[in-house]
This record gives structure tokens, sequence and C-alpha cells, in this order.
């Protein structure tokens, strides 16, 4: 623990720091001491626990230290929101706080500025109960040393020549078990029906069922026929979710094979391998929030999802498939409204990403999710919504484009 | 939802089906509905979430559905034990459940893996409240698809010539800020004090202010220094955490300049990354946990420290850095030791790894370490126990080993 006197040191006015060399995380907190103290000991924790060396004159703080740049008293109860065996005190004190932490410590690299901001330190932080990583801020410099989304919602707009609605994108399901011949045929219904994009399930990996290669050939052929049946280009995306050496050999054979798009787990495969991909891929790239809810479902504890969309963007993802509305996926309308803003708000020269919020969506819940977006920037995804309807993936395909149409009292542009 | 006539395509009997064929997750989760139906929902979720395309005669349930092979139910309640607004309900049912997964669905892939017991599935599962997954269990089959650690304790032991003892680690503090000629000053002095093993801090990187080829070549040097001076063999871990594509680079660069292990944040650059490393590693292998409380802090929901620890000992970490004992790491005894035990519990043909559980450990807490794991196969870490020590980092490694040579109240083995 820091000593009362280290505080100050751990202290800066936002004005008088060079705004360009630091990154800004916004925390909410429960400490059991005075928060001062706990805000500096969150920032020594974060950067430079030990500031100097033993019989050493020298403060590698102040090149090399985190600092609070504000500091926010929220609320004081008597017991701690966590239940943790270890919580002791009967004074707990809620508290805002932004730390702004210098980005020379570790550069443009996602695993190291997360094992900054929400590793060993923050989350293991003497006097800190509880606390969650609500918000990340960039300056332009940083962000100029990311490539971003190659296509972005303008190129994806482009390559599917869909100018003044919503994506409608189909989960191909059943999701496991399914020879490639079948999905293939499956998705060929479903772009027919309307469909613009047509995607692996988040579970669908290079399994000896359905090798990705000998799935992306059959879909490839029926992406190609839709094509030509309907007059319009279709988008076709290949999980490539796997062990990180093998995801560019996956990128290779999906893109041969006719796969347009690619996605990643990116969770589970770690935000970097979303880069490596996008810094490969000559295709668009797709993230998927499977695993999300670990990092964010607890209200005062883990990583807002706003964090890790904007990483998502940062790290070249043109699309970014997101928990949707309603009681299906656990989040509140503020939550989701909030991830679909990180795709889309401005980021320096990070293109935005399309918002894709979904989970168990159908034509039937469209208008909900159309009238709480308010805008047209978006694409709308069904799994069972599509494949399980009752008249096949061709009728539930359509079963969406209908609910657009009805929405907007016209015909659907084409 | 299903429907309660499908719950029993849900449920097997553990004896009656092909062990080697399936994983077997262990979940402790809170349902608001019948038991079963929530418990069936979970094993339809995390796999065959539509088991047939409409209007085909098909059961995809057979080859590819999880399956529940145990249930017990813990508890009831009024009240939810989280506190998330969209909860609902009056009656609450706390379940024990083991699931199991048929591998055929993903194969030997980390991500997917991932994906599949702790992804959308279990974590979006209409009818669960809140859940953490527990534990896994793998059949030899699936092992067997794994190269596990390539060296483990006993190559470690051969390595560092240590065969009835704990080995001592120091973490080079100041973490952040120190030049490479600095850093390696301080690793010589605190191996020549008895140190076995000098690492780098979890948040070093491959910064500017420290390139890990320059860092490697002053401490390289500096370890064989120490080894000629104490006729000892040592080791140098370098921090090889970065964007994923540019591990292999900095593996080169740090085993050419002198490095003699390497290490990764696992949980941030992905566990994958760690695998990739293993197959390409001439040298021992680490993880570190930074990140690990985000997954597993909360005691009813999230994932167990010791899913996390026997995946990277499956993907081949031979020394596995835990959060320790003590109030510090807010750990329990209990969970500390269970992460201790996964490091080095029998694992078909994957090697024990070394547990190395840390966190503001020093001189004083050596003899309560020692007691509570009543064994020597384990790694004594310490960053500012080494190097904040007053008389220096010498001193501060060789009050590691007089803290073992009291506790064994014998000299050291040498």
């Amino acid at each position: 623990m820091i000593e009362p006197k280290d505080i100050a040191a751990f202290f800066a006015d936002e004005k008088n720091i060079s705004r360009e060399d630091y990154l800004f995380f916004d925390y909410i907190f429960e400490c059991s001491i005075d928060p001062k103290l706990a805000a500096a000991q969150l920032c020594s924790e974060q950067s430079t626990a030990q500031w100097q060396r033993a019989g050493v004159d020298e403060d590698l703080r102040l090149r090399f230290g985190a600092k609070v740049v504000a500091l926010e008293i929220l609320s004081t109860s008597k017991k701690s929101r966590c239940d943790f065996p270890w919580i002791r005190g009967n004074h707990f004190t809620l508290c805002r706080v932004r730390v702004a932490h210098p980005h020379r410590n570790f550069g443009p690299r996602i695993p190291n500025l997360l094992s900054a901001m929400a590793g060993e330190g923050p989350f293991y932080c003497p006097g800190i109960s509880t606390i969650r990583l609500c918000d990340i801020h960039f300056p332009e410099s940083y962000l100029k040393l990311f490539e971003g989304p190659q296509f972005g919602v303008r190129g994806l707009r482009e390559r599917l020549k869909i100018h003044d609605r919503p994506f409608f994108i189909g989960v191909v399901k059943p999701n496991i078990g399914l020879a490639p011949g079948d999905f293939a045929q499956l998705a060929f219904e479903s772009w027919v029906g309307g469909c613009d994009i047509v995607k692996d399930d988040e579970m669908m990996a290079d399994a000896e069922w359905s090798k990705t290669a000998e799935r992306m050939r059959f879909a490839g052929t029926a992406r190609k026929n839709a094509e030509k049946e309907t007059g319009r280009p279709k988008m076709l995306v290949a999980n490539l979710t796997d062990e990180v050496d093998e995801i560019e050999r996956l990128y290779e054979e999906a893109e041969k094979n006719g796969a347009n798009a690619v996605m990643l787990n990116s969770l589970f495969t770690g935000i970097s391998a979303l880069r490596m991909l996008r810094r490969k891929s000559k295709l668009p790239v797709m993230g998927h929030f499977t695993g999300l809810a670990l990092f964010e479902r607890m209200s005062h504890f883990g990583i807002d999802g706003v964090v890790l969309t904007k990483l998502q963007r940062l790290s070249g993802a043109d699309m970014i498939v997101l928990p949707g509305f309603g009681e299906r996926m656990q989040m509140t309308d503020e939550s989701v409204l909030k991830n679909i803003c990180a795709c889309l708000e401005p980021m320096g020269n990070i293109a935005p990403a399309l918002p894709i919020p979904g989970g168990s969506d159908a034509a039937d819940t469209f208008p909900r999710v159309l009238e709480k977006i308010g805008h047209v920037d978006f694409g709308f995804i069904a799994g069972r919504g599509i494949y399980g309807h009752s008249g096949g993936p061709r009728a539930g395909a359509r079963s969406l484009r209908h609910a657009w149409e009805k929405a907007t009292a016209s015909p659907p542009p084409l």
C-alpha cells in the first residue's frame, strides 16, 4: 500500500498534462479506505508499482505513472456491494474516477493495454473492493497507430449496394452437425429470400464433419448462384475461430473457396487475433461478442462492453456482432445502445464499424429494434428466426424483409 | 426456449455414453424455472440450438447434443443471488450440473472450446439467472490431441538443478521505466543473492524505453555472469506479451539475446497464443494470470480459475503464475490450493506445470506459503519483496533463501 504522502504524485490536472501522451480510463470503484488513497493506489498498481530503485534518487512516476485526473464520490454505504468473503469494514464509498495512463508504457498493443487497464493492477488493488472499467478514451496520436476497419460501414454499403436500409443477416441453423452441402442449401434459400449476408454460427469450427474449406466451397457456389438469381451482391462469412496459428491458413482456404468475409470470436481468440486477421485480410472482418457476458454482466465489476467494442473496432472489425435488445440477452436497452454508439461514433482515423445487435431476433422483433436504434446503420441478424421458420429459410428471410417494408410502409429499396 | 417434451433428449446416463467422446463441464447455476428444463436448455444452447431443418425428419442431438449427466439441487431462495435489473420471479433454485459435451463439435481448439462451454450458450441462457463454470474434465483421447508442457516440473528441476526445494523467482522492479542496463543490474544482483529465475513484470512490453531485444541482451549477459559467479544455472524469463503476430518475432529476438524462458499474459493474448508459443519454443514457457479476476472473482458467476489453469497447462505452460494466498490477492486459501492442484494433478499425457502463486509475497510470508502448500513443487515469487528491500536486491533475494533455511532448519540444498 502506498503512503498518504504519495497521493499527490498520482494526481494531476487534466489541463496540465500532454493529452496526446495519455489514454483515459474511466472506472467506477468501491473502496473501504480514503477514496483519494484508493484512487492513487489504483494508479500506482497499474503503472509504477515501485517507482525507484533501493538507494537510487529517482522518481519514475513523472514519466511513467498513471494519474487521477477526476475523482467523484457517488455514494456511501455501510455494506459492500459485493459479498466476497474477504471484504471487511462498515464504510464503503462508491467513486467514479478518470485515470490518465501514459501509453508509452506499452505502446499500440491490445494485450498489453488490457494488462494495464484491466489486469493485476486494477483488479487486485488493495483497498478497492469492487471495480468496473466503464470506458476508454484515446488521443488522436494513439488511434493513428492502429489500422481500424478496412471497409467500415461505407465500404460494406458499397460492396453490397445497400444504401438506405439495414443489412439483413442470417446465421445458418442448425448450427452444429449439418453437412457442408446441406449448409449451403440453407444459405442459398435465405439469400434468395432476402438475406444480404449469411454467416457461420459462432459455434462453427473447422470440424471433421464440416471442414471450413469444404463448407465454403459449397456455400461459395451457392452464394454465386444466389447472386445470379437475385441480381444482387451477397456476402458469405466464414467463422475462422481456431487456434491463432491456424487462422491464416483457414483464411486462405476460406477465401479461395468463395467466402467473401471472415469472422472471429474475438474475445476467445484474443482481440489481437482480430487485428492480425485484419492485417492479412482482403475481405471484411467481423468480430463476434460470444464471451462478452463474462466481462460485462455484473453492474459493478468487470469491463463494460463499450470498451471491448471499441477495442474490436480499433483492431479492424468492419462488423461487430453484439448482444441485442430484450430480456433474452439480459442487456438493458441503454447498454445495447452504448455498444452500438461505440461502433459508429467519431474515432479519429478509425472508420465506423457496422453494429449487429442480435440474439433470438426474428421478423416480429424487427420494428422494436429499428425504433430503438432510430437509424438504419445496423445489421439485423436472425438464426432460428430464418432457418427455423415453418415455411423454410426462404420464407424466413422474406419475413424479415416484409417486416422492413411494413415498418417503412414502402417497398424495400433494392 | 425448448419445450418440456424436449427435456429427455438432453439427459443421459453417464454409464451409457461413450466417455472418450465427451468433455465434462461442471456448472453451478441459479434458475427461475424448473431446474430440469433449465439444465436441458443449457445443453441445447451450448450445442444443437436448432437440431433439425424445417421440414426434415432428423435429430442432430443424437451425435452433437450436449447432455446433462448429473443434476443436483443445492438450495432454493425467494431472492436471486444477483441484482441484475432484468431478473424476475420469487423462486430461485441453485443447482450443480455436469454436462457431457461431444468434443467432435469443435475438436482440439481452445477458442472454440471456450465458445462452447463459456460463450453465448451458457451465459445468455433463457431461464438461468446466474452461472459459473466450475471445472472441466477431459477424456484421455482429447488430452492426446494436445502437446502440454514441453519441460514441466521435472524438466525445470533438471535445467536448474533444483531437486528438493521450491524455486525462487524475482520479478524485476521498478517494473516500468527502467533502462535495459539498469534492469540487468538488478536482475544480476537478485540472481547472485539466491534467485533461480528472474522474470519481466507482466506489465513489461517491447516498449520504446526498453526494447525486448536490448533488455534481453543486457540481462542475458547478466545471467551468464551470475551463473559464473554462483556456479549455478539461472533462468531469465522474457515477457513476450504483444499482438499475437509479433510473438514469434519477439521469441526469436529474446532467445538470440540470452533469454532462456518466455512468458505470456495468456488471458489477454488468448490462451491459444500460449499454445502457439509452446509449439515454436525451445525454451520453457510461462503463463501469467493477469486478468484472471475478471473471470473468477464472483462466487456465483464466471469461470473458476481451475478451468483456466487447466487450459494453460493443456496449451503447454511449463510454469503458471497464479494469484497467491492472503487478503492481498482477494483469494480464499481453498481457491489458491485448487489452482495449484490443477497444475500438478495427473492429467493423462499432459506433464505437470510448476505452480507459482504470488502477489506481494516476501521473506516474511514464505513460511505461511510453504505450510499451506505442504510440499516443495512450487515457485516462490517476489517483486517488491526482493527489489524493494532496503538492502538492495541481493539482500532481498538472500532474505528469501534465509526464510527457506529457517523454515527447514537446515542449510539450503544447493
